[in-house]
């Protein structure tokens, strides 16, 4: 089969031997792929993984040891848990220690044309959900993560920084919640794709520093010390983007001001999932263009350009 | 009277001005105060304050406009707030843009035979509750302000780092929330003192990263990395110690943990007093010696001497 791979030097596509389900383990049909920022890092030696790249992926279960499976169409959580430690025992295998991580730690990915997985990791994707949306249910799980750890006041004033992708489906998300949301980024036209879900400004815009929540997906290092100017005293942060490399933070003014930083990664798929279904979010607004698996190279390239949105990956016979 | 006053250069006793109480303000006769290593810090010139020291402090009220308030003990809030800002009207004028803080910014402390204060910050103190004691009232408030930030699971696996007063007095006050507590530190002889509140370590000591909450009151820089070192993924930093100057913080783990950490510093004066009038705690392990105000200077040398507790300071005729 072809899958697009890293193994230190350059990404390629190249021909593999479909993988082998193990015990237990359900084989997959890649049908649709997304590339994700975490990718591209991936693709020039982040993390040191070496194999088939990718994370967000719909696909059709082609063999299962237990048949009623076979047929379904499924994304899958990235974290492949023990399954036994205190960490897994309190629901919290996205935590396992042990755990590898679909191309990202230890375990191949999904930018092929097969992948296995345990059946754990596997969520049924309600008929409704288009292969194109359904490839968001796990960055869109990572934005349902927030809510999962920060107990928001519809009275509040948020603000998200970032017109990104992650930064454009934590808008979609929390626009749920009742409160008074802002997103911040730096483009125009990336504002302007989410219509009336938030109020938009341009980064350069003077605001307030009297948010109560700011969840700061820039993707780069000065996006701390932004999001942190927007905070009121007992503010919260959420930390949604992995930038790699220290930051020089002076932490009394944390103290003083009492603010809280929360790091949020890997959310839920089921709420995300529900709210695909239910149309109430529509990421099809973020898919920049879709690409054949056999010109992955090429998709990553365009992945990285800046401004670009969410490139797809489409293997033969999708 | 005599004050303990700091002008940009040394520290000082000099006789000044009883200060007139404003509009709704007390007059309070001074009976102990407290020295915090906070006010060692502003010794040296830390937040650019120039005025009388202090404010940690127990006084008796000797003129008010409403006569009911003369002769009663009492124990002060330290931020002076406006009453009017929308951060006063959500309760919490310890966050008021404007407020001035008692021997910290903008308003005369408590190293003095007098001081004046507004209605609003006053405590009265429970009979049984000695002076030495309600001095603490202060610092066990910035304890219990960890118990309004962060819900604590009776079942978790509780750190305190430092053994100094303030990490004491954490530990004094989260004895109480049922959870396994472990308090760290570097002296045999302060982890000793708290009896068998908690469990003890010597920071030198092998420790598991398993702790669902680290408190950090080590009041020093390096304290930050080994507190995050004993959490588990998706555990609680509660940030107890100012430190000045910037850290380097890498936070990519942060965010793959799930780390949130917790800015926290005043906190209610009504549970620590409540703790100290039925004995919950006891602080009085944690007095060093009690110095005449007279003697100031030599009372802030002696508490900045490494492993002291806490120095109190007596005003002429108490």
């Amino acid at each position: 089969m072809l899958a697009l791979r890293f193994d230190g030097s350059a990404p390629h596509v190249e021909k593999i031997d479909v993988p082998e389900p193990q015990r237990g383990e359900a084989l997959v049909r890649v049908r649709r792929a997304g590339i994700c920022s975490t990718d591209l890092e991936i693709a020039k030696g982040y993390m040191g993984f070496h194999g088939t790249l990718g994370h967000e992926f719909v696909g059709e279960v082609i063999a299962h040891p237990d048949d009623s499976w076979v047929g379904r169409r499924v994304v899958a959580e990235i974290n492949l848990a023990c399954g036994s430690c205190e960490r897994c025992a309190q629901g919290l295998g996205r935590h396992c220690a042990t755990r590898t991580v679909m191309g990202i730690l230890g375990k191949d990915g999904c930018f092929a044309e097969h992948i296995t997985l345990p059946t754990a990791n596997l969520h049924p994707v309600p008929e409704s959900v288009s292969d194109d949306l359904a490839v968001f249910a796990e960055p869109l799980a990572a934005a349902f993560e927030i809510l999962e750890q920060v107990r928001i006041d519809p009275s509040w004033r948020i603000a998200v920084l970032g017109d990104g992708k992650l930064g454009s489906l934590v808008t979609m998300v929390l626009a749920h919640t009742g409160a008074q949301l802002t997103l911040v980024g730096r483009h125009e036209h990336k504002l302007a794709r989410l219509g009336d879900l938030a109020r938009t400004a341009l980064a350069a815009d003077e605001l307030p520093a009297d948010f109560d929540l700011v969840v700061e997906a820039t993707g780069s290092p000065e996006g701390f010390a932004r999001a942190r100017g927007l905070l009121r005293p007992r503010g919260t942060l959420v930390l949604k983007s992995t930038f790699f490399g220290e930051t020089k933070i002076d932490m009394a003014p944390l103290v003083i001001d009492e603010i809280t930083l929360v790091g949020s990664r890997c959310g839920p798929f089921d709420p995300a999932l529900r709210a695909l279904a239910a149309r109430r979010v529509d990421p099809s607004v973020l898919i920049e263009e879709t690409f054949a698996l056999t010109d992955g190279v090429e998709a990553l390239t365009r992945a990285s350009q800046r401004g670009v949105a969410k490139v797809l990956l489409a293997p033969p016979g999708n």
